[in-house]
């Protein structure tokens, strides 16, 4: 039995594409009853002009109406929960619970918003008054911001719901005042079919113009392309690999009019622990760090991929720990077996290198999709010569990294190029010393732990999840948290009104 | 007698290039006696090289001491102000007068970063406190804004002194803790030379890492982009022309690692002009215009090259007037002959149009590089025919659009894309009646000005410079103003500490 679904346009319901695709699980490797079609061009074309009617009208929206807009979004969520996690548990393997989380961070983040937007000194107006005396006169300026225009934003398939269709990018763009189009992942259609409904909901309910949301979906990159070359997009948003996020950014680039386009593309996450650090906590960094690196099948941008450790008496009781550990874990099944055929060649392309020791795997146990974790080892002098090495593998496994010295390490932070997060671990007697590493590392990621583990990302005020190029694409700006608005709202200022 | 000038290249000299320019002073057609050379490759490297190493030490440095450094370059140009004024009026015709304004600006804008990044509330760090007791556990975030790093800075030929070696480009990436490599604009490198000397006598007097600073001259393209393709480049900012700065953008889109790149390449500024204003006030508008528009030559970004009125009994008399008054001004010598030609083949190409009429022009006195006011005037029915007739030409010239209606208005408000500036004049008690075109004029533009004229960019808190594409190549930043300064800046986050 075959359930055909459509597109969301604005208030409509589209279908006209002959390109059909269907999710094959996970779970279990068959076909998923429901399929899904390519955007056409005149799709395509239809909800960006849509969303170019509608900017104007959605931009002047009142605050309280949109944060009662985000609100009902949120609520709408929670109203079919149960439905949209036992979908995307079939279409993602990612555990119910897992899920359940997933949705309450998703709703508290369209809250979170709305909050914001209605929060006094959060989206700061400036008022310098006139002053007519002084020569040159000086006219009053009042400066606001308002947003940027329609926002393509691309569903991500490791966060199926806080960074899909109605994740951090949408909800930011919607409270910056922006119409969204959505390019939904092709893993996990169905599940965007059934958030991209709530949001239609709650648009229609709040009396907003049509062309305010709407979710396209496809397989085939010509649709997020063509997307992001419609002139009516003012700005676009990605959430996933290097690869991806580059080639849209090339798509972007050859725009006839420019458009920021922020694209979060993950990182290996380094992890540095200091002698005295390792000596005294050997065993318990051992399961910490591997209970980061596996969390989540290892699906996390910032999952992390490298462990830089300095020589030390305990280095090889803290790898044989590793050791024992690792292979007594479980295999876990990962978001496709496209991901876990790649996790399995990247992993593979880096431990045949002469330089790189396996410390230890898990069994395989042969299921479908299967993310078997892995940890590996080198030297410091070696991965400063082959960088390469260092590349993120997306899934569960990491590198262990040996540096002599601090100057090693040093360099080591410098070879790796930006990330998303750097983790110190030390004893707090000994973290003045250490300055130099935390220097270093302000300069390469966008955020820096101490003592704690890189995956979990706080949705606040503070947070920046964002760093040098190729983490993000734009270091200024964060695709978490409250500041996230900011990447979809530009300034303009009324003069001697 | 030659004098052949150096790069500065932080604390050092440097001059290894063969392939030399000299600035033909506009006002007399003669070469000036002092010889520059275009940067070499190894220089550039050089200069990148200096930067990349200052630039850990420099982001590092505490505000109160960065601030001194920019007072100190305010008071060492105001000590050499004289020399500096004198030798500006040789390389660019621009009135000593207008230069001692623009130095006093260029020193205020110094002094206005200065006392930003000592204010408490403008680089505001966002403190989130752990909540341990929360599920999952909240870690404290600590929120901070860093300098993104060494900042490539284009001078730009109009404003030798605001927006060139110490202009707000500098001082804002100065501000932000970043070092600065300026590629000093071809035709005035005496006056940038006197400037970077001062700017090179503050780094040394403050102690400031060799590399802060540096000044390359060049004429060849090649100089720039070899700069901005350096990969210890970090950002790029660049004031001038659509063609200039789209060039640079494709440089930048080159790059193996991206970097943000602000270019503010002007507009056509478009001032509309409602029936009721023009029926009050139609003299004083003709002269407030003219004035305007032909202030500085007519070499301001802001300019007003786009004059749209509502269509009115008293419409003749207004352009016989604005007949009797172009007529009546004496032509001004422009920047270069470059320039001045320039300005004469746009004006050429735009008035031979058959639906293009002339309304009137000053007499040419044969000077040399002289730019000579001119009003032409066309249907808005037209116009939004064949928008490429209102392209900026940069000098002393306006076009006139007829309106039929408000419909109309809007309509030319809509083809002529991005703007920095639009202006709305129309009766206080008519105002509201007009919030169609002030909504539209937000969409387009950066800064609304109401019965005033956009030449005037107050240096401020709220001021916004800069607008949708291709007024400027990322609208949500400002190069003129305090807020200047986040286009150099990103957030890191500490968390845990």
């Amino acid at each position: 039995m075959k359930d055909t679904e459509t597109h969301i346009i604005g208030y409509e319901n589209s279908m006209e594409g002959k390109e059909f695709f269907a999710v094959i699980s996970p779970l279990d490797g068959q076909t998923m009853r429901f399929h899904f079609c390519n955007a056409t061009e005149e799709e395509i074309n239809y909800a960006a002009q849509k969303a170019s009617i509608a900017a104007s009208a959605y931009r002047n929206t009142k605050p309280k109406k949109k944060a009662k807009f985000l609100n009902d979004i949120a609520q709408l969520l929670e109203k079919r929960s149960e439905e949209i996690v036992t979908v995307c548990f079939l279409e993602t393997a990612l555990p119910e619970m897992r899920l359940q989380g997933e949705l309450g961070r998703t709703c508290n983040q369209l809250r979170m918003f709305a909050q914001q937007i209605m929060a006094k000194n959060f989206l700061t107006e400036i008022y310098e008054e006139a002053l007519p005396e002084r020569v040159p006169q000086r006219p009053n300026l009042l400066r606001k911001l308002i947003g940027i225009g329609p926002v393509a934003v691309f569903g991500a398939s490791n966060f199926p719901l806080a960074f899909s269709v109605a994740g951090g990018d949408t909800a930011s763009a919607l409270a910056a005042g922006c119409p969204v189009i959505v390019k939904g992942h092709p893993l996990h259609p169905k599940t965007s079919q059934l958030v991209g409904e709530c949001i239609r909901e709650a648009t229609i309910k709040n009396q907003l113009p049509d062309g305010v949301f709407s979710l396209l979906h496809g397989k085939s990159n010509r649709v997020g392309q063509q997307l992001l070359l419609h002139p009516a997009i003012k700005a676009g948003a990605f959430t996933g690999s290097q690869k991806g996020g580059q080639a849209l950014l090339q798509i972007v680039n050859q725009r006839k009019t420019p458009i920021p386009f922020f694209a979060e593309m993950g990182s290996v996450n380094p992890v540095v622990i200091m002698r005295d650090s390792l000596e005294t906590n050997f065993a318990e960094l051992a399961s910490g760090i591997l209970n980061s690196c596996t969390l989540g099948v290892g699906q996390f941008c910032t999952n992390p991929g490298l462990v830089v450790i300095e020589k030390s008496e305990v280095q090889n009781q803290f790898l044989s720990l590793i050791h024992d550990i690792v292979e007594s874990l479980d295999s876990g099944t990962m978001l496709s077996a496209d991901i876990a055929n790649n996790y399995m060649d990247m992993k593979r392309k880096t431990a045949v290198q002469h330089i790189v020791k396996i410390v230890g795997k898990a069994q395989s146990k042969g299921k479908y999709a299967e993310g078997v974790p892995c940890v590996m080892a080198c030297r410091a002098a070696d991965l400063i010569k082959s960088p390469e090495i260092a590349e993120e593998i997306f899934g569960p496994s990491t590198m262990i990294v040996i540096a002599e010295d601090k100057n090693e390490i040093l360099q080591v932070l410098d070879v790796i190029g930006g990330q998303l997060t750097a983790t110190l671990f030390c004893e707090k007697e000994n973290l003045l010393q250490h300055q130099d590493i935390l220097d270093k590392m302000a300069e390469i990621a966008g955020r820096i732990l101490y003592n704690s583990y890189p995956t979990g990302v706080e949705v606040g005020l503070a947070m920046q999840h964002g760093g040098p190029w190729p983490a993000s694409s734009d270091s200024r700006f964060t695709s978490v948290g409250a500041q996230a608005i900011f990447r979809f709202l530009r300034p303009v200022v009324w003069q001697g009104f």
